[in-house]
């Protein structure tokens, strides 16, 4: 996950912000403590393990640097005893949720070229890595993955990854694009839950 | 995918047959523009990346050539513009759907003789690589997987991959045995649903 | 799967006991033959698949060694036709589902250590090698898996896999360490069936 220079913090910012998110329904759900730790480290390194295992990259970044887990346990030791703080602080764990969701897009992406594949699946990636934690979340909980039912999420990575797909094709330094994926993600995200966008749906009859 | 010789063709209307399931059920469950094409792409790729995976062969085809992904998605397309129709035409979308059922078990059993695996394991495989979409569509929207409810599916899958295994084991032309195979697992599918056969139960006391 | 000294006979008693709480459930769910293999199969395989994949060891154990998958189907075809006197033998079969935790928790943490992962993320993969069959199990047929409800299922796994890091880290000959883990997870999980314990759950106003 280090492909993006000076990345390696807010990478695993991001992984703690989903750690959170996974750690959250947890406790929604009246999980015990293993289950809280399950989930948070589900959602905060499974986007990143699926994207090394396509890529072929393995063992898996996320297994290879102790502090991915390190921070995905963190998340679920601060929400089993902060809980209730975390829940009134929603404004702020949707934003860090946010930069998480730029952040894994502009990685999966990178990724992605580093590894030869074509722009159009690299992007694909981008989003595989992006949402593959959350929808793992809902699937362990029985219920139908966020980014089938709330309709802008996936878009939000798409961009994210779109941007560095063209910064790579115009040869800008990767350092920039990086940052304009994941600031672009994270910004379109925050605006569409602010604003309550939604995609359009195929008429049924 | 390009163990069939001239199947790639085949093996792309087999990937549109597919995304035509995702992204019809997708509209079903009253899914946006992004959710139909989550669920296409899924459905689609999704057997191809397992396979591709579980033998080392990474990154999978379907991300290597973006013709795979340009298929889900051309079916995501027509399904959120001409639904209608498509629910109306549910004869040869069945019939379409049981050619990629018999092009995938194959694809998936060729590859994993090519692979050396053993006969039995490379059977499994073709299964895997034809039902995997089919399982991840009906997880991703909370329902027990077709595969174990239907019960004649999986069969259909093993027929092809079968016949695949014995053509490799008498050294017939893999050509052939692709065709023969694909064909069986195709026709057997078919007349499956319009016969109405059922497997038999495990009686419960 | 064979980095346990003469452990493939308990590798493959394992992997029917996983095959056996799969077809059950499968039974319980009024599935037909075909899917009582099909979730036999996943439930014993899927682990040790998941575990190969990750550390980049493909094609997995499971898929190169036929006897895996006789062990699996074996397991499907004693539930098929003696499913009544199996229910009946409760005990035993939650005795052997144990013994199957505690195998696969070790087998999963060795294979780990021997791909050089660090200690942390080694018992992480140990813990993913023992409950991911259960929770693909529970998946397929729509549930929350058992692991997130039933609290200190994935503790037995840690247990197991943290005896195979500290013998590893301490020069103790492998064998020991692995008889030592598969036995303290396998005793932990029966004593906690039998005596109730439960894990604490983070208090929610």
């Amino acid at each position: 996950m280090e492909v993006l220079p000076l990345g390696l913090w807010l990478d695993l910012l991001g992984t703690f912000a989903f750690g959170l998110s996974g750690a959250m329904l947890a406790v929604r759900r009246n999980l015990d403590v293993f289950g809280i730790a399950v989930l948070a480290a589900s959602v905060a390194l499974f986007g990143g393990v699926v994207r090394d295992v396509i890529l072929g990259a393995t063992p898996p970044a996320a297994l290879q640097d102790t502090r991915y887990l390190m921070a995905a346990l963190g998340a679920a030791l601060c929400v089993f005893f902060g809980h209730g703080v975390i829940a009134r602080l929603s404004k702020p764990v949707m934003m860090l949720d946010a930069l998480g969701l730029g952040l894994f897009a502009v990685s999966g992406c990178s990724k992605a070229l580093l590894y030869d594949l074509d722009p159009v699946p690299a992007i694909l990636l981008g989003i595989v890595t992006a949402v593959g934690g959350g929808a793992l979340r809902d699937l362990l909980v029985a219920e139908v993955p966020r980014v089938l039912r709330e309709e802008v999420y996936a878009l939000a990575a798409l961009l994210g990854a779109l941007v560095v797909v063209l910064g790579h094709a115009w040869g800008i330094h990767e350092g920039w694009t990086a940052a304009a994926g994941v600031c672009l993600a994270a910004l379109f995200r925050i605006v569409s839950v602010w604003r309550g966008w939604h995609a359009p749906r195929a008429p049924w009859r």
